[in-house]
This record gives structure tokens, sequence and C-alpha cells, in this order.
């Protein structure tokens, strides 16, 4: 596939970009060139941070061997806490969107090792904890950039349970631990607009509004 | 002014929106059409959050007596931390982009009163903690949004010292504390590319190099 770097997504308006990216899940596992993924990292770069100080560090797996073992590392946690989920969505009442989305975790935990790029976002800690706050602004900008370019992304902690791990097949320190990884690829379905609540239930004006129970707000949890 | 709501932002590009998304302190007292803020708000509720919780509220206080009271205290807190670095900035070894920033942040604090829209993000706690990391995605939609339609914005924290007696003149509880401040309106300056690092210097593949200290990282804190 010819890819001109320069142009290949900037005719994607900004409203469309944010309107119509969703967790892209399912991914084939054709090759990304890598200067693809450096235009969306890049992207993660204008991000704000706190002092300008700009923490990140993206770590791109390609590399067989070690994606193999990320995939096996990622299903022992996945898998710990989707069995509840599983059961959860047996019940007929189960939303249809949550049971879509379940599937759709389900099938990259079980196909994250053929998904061609593991991008791990680390940061440096401050104060000896991790800055997770001042990476979400740099991830969300990569997520946008990958729908503008075409390629399928989302966002994922799973391999929380095993950072030290990876983070030592990473090079990284505990001064700079990942906190996320971001399975990137061509995607196999398309994109859309994610299910979402209207603004107006969220938006208020000068006063936030207690709102009753029946108005299906999602509960604290 | 005339706006229309439907079309005003939709034709910048996600890219171009990305790299010249930039924290705009300097604003303008007039007043914006709350259907903007709408708009705004709309681009936030497409940011990814876990299990799709969508857990946010955003409460935009115009107001003049509050906006008052929101900025004072905005300053007690303020002031307690500028001056180390009013301090340091008096070595001209300081660097000009970090003395910009700090003068662009003491203008905020002097004049948030007058600045027209004060944007608080609130979300639902999850196991009695603030979900900070789940509504990061969504002020960065949000903040990307308002330099689309023209806006000037950038986050804020410094109300946090505040927070429980601000939240209660926002009538949200301590299930659904605010986590940040964006304080919105049309810019006085020009938008433009951040500072930043070269992506060149976050990006690696397959493993993490250690980098010489000479190479200008930013220092862990």
């Amino acid at each position: 596939m010819e890819i001109d770097i320069d142009t290949i997504g900037e005719e994607i308006g900004l409203f469309e970009a944010i309107r119509t990216t969703r967790a892209i899940r399912r991914i084939k596992p054709d090759p990304v060139p890598p200067e693809l993924i450096r235009k969306v990292c890049e992207a993660g770069t204008f991000a704000p941070s706190g002092g300008n100080r700009q923490p990140w560090f993206f770590i791109a797996v390609t590399d067989a061997d070690k994606r193999a073992h990320i995939a096996k590392l990622y299903r022992q946690t996945f898998s710990r806490y989707i069995e509840p989920a599983r059961k959860a969505a047996e019940d007929p009442a189960y939303q249809d969107a949550k049971r879509r989305n379940m599937n759709a975790a389900i099938w990259l935990a079980e196909h994250l090792h053929e998904v061609p790029v593991h991008l791990f976002v680390a940061g440096w800690t401050r104060r000896g904890r991790p800055q997770s706050q001042a990476l979400l602004p740099a991830i969300q900008n990569i997520l946008l950039a990958c729908r503008a370019v075409g390629l399928g992304a989302s966002l994922t902690t799973s391999h929380g349970a095993h950072q030290r791990e990876i983070d030592d097949m990473l090079g990284l320190s505990e001064e700079t631990p990942s906190i996320a990884l971001i399975p990137i690829g061509w995607p196999i379905g398309k994109y859309g607009k994610p299910p979402r609540r209207s603004v107006d239930e969220c938006l208020f004006f000068e006063r936030y509004q207690e709102r009753k129970a029946d108005q299906d707000l999602p509960p604290p949890q």
C-alpha cells in the first residue's frame, strides 16, 4: 500500500473525527508503516501537560515474540475480570451495546498477539507516582489521529497487572512506568458514532441539577 | 456576532487543530453563546471511558458573582505556588518559553473573574475516588473543539484547594466532585504551534533507550 505520510488523514475534520472515533478492537494482522506510528505519536506530543513537562514516552512493539508474550500476560489478567461479565451477559436484559463491547474486548484478548503494533504509553513519575492524568490527553490525541489516518485503536490498561514484567522487557525503569497499551492496526470493522448519552444530560448552566434515577444516569461504582 | 452552530469550526482539519491547540489564557470578557458551550461539551461526550460509563458532568458558570467568588478562591491557591516561580524567573537563565507561560498564568489568575465561562468538569467517583483519568480524554476533546470554533481555553486544577466550597456552590455532591476548571472565552492572542519536544525524542521501537541527561529531557519531579 502506498502511503503519503504528509497528506494521509489531513482531510478529515476535527469534529467529524471526534464524533466517529470509537474503540476499534477487531484488527487485521497486516503490518503498519513505522512512519504512520510516528505520525499518530507526534499528534500525542501536542497534548497539554502541567508546566509543559511533556512526561510521555511511546514504545511501539512490533516484534512477534514480544507481542506473543504481552498477549499471554494480557489474557491472564483479562480472563479474571471477563468471567463475571460473561455471566452477566447471559441475562437477556443485558444491554446489546454492552454485549457487543464485551465480545469485541474478548476478540481483542484472543487476537492481541496478531495485532501488528502494541503501542505502550509511559511517562515520568512525579513525586514518586505515575502521572497517568498527564498522559491521557496525549493518548486521546493518538486515538483521534489513528481514526484520521484509517487505523483502528483502543485504550487498554489490562497489561497493568504484569506492568513491571512488561516494562522490564520494554527497557522502562520504575521512573518511567507504562500506564496504557494501545493495540493499533488496520480495522476489520467500520468507524461510527459511539453510543453516548446526549450532552443535554451532562451539561448544566450555573448549577448541577440532581437527576432522578429513572433518567438512566450511569450508577456510581 | 452571528454564529451558525451547525457549521462553525467544522472546516478545520483534525491534525491542524491538534497541532495548533495551545493553552490560551488571555481571554476577552465578551460573552459566549450557550449553544457554543454546548457544542464543545458535546465533543467531550464522544471521549472513551472504561466500560463506556461516561462519568462526566459539565457545569458552565457564567453568573458574574459566582465567577468573582471562584476567581477569589483561585487566586488564593495560585499565589501560593506562583511566588517560587516568580523568584526562579528572575534568573536570566530561566527559559523564555517558561517565563511567557508563567506570565500568561498570572494574567489568567488576575482576570479570571472577567473570563465569561468557567467550565467545570466533574464526574462520578468510582470505589470512592474521583475518576480523573476517565475525564481527561473528554477534556482534551473540549480543548480541541474550543480551538476549532475559535474559542480560547486552558486546563486548570488550581480550584482544587477550594474544591468542596466551589462544588457546594455548583450543587455537586461528594459523589460527583469537580476535577478541572476550563476558563473559556474569545482569545486575545493567537493560536499557534505549542513548544514541544520532537516526537523522535519520545518514540521508540521495541525498546526504550535510556537517553543522556544532556539531551534536554524534562527531569523527573
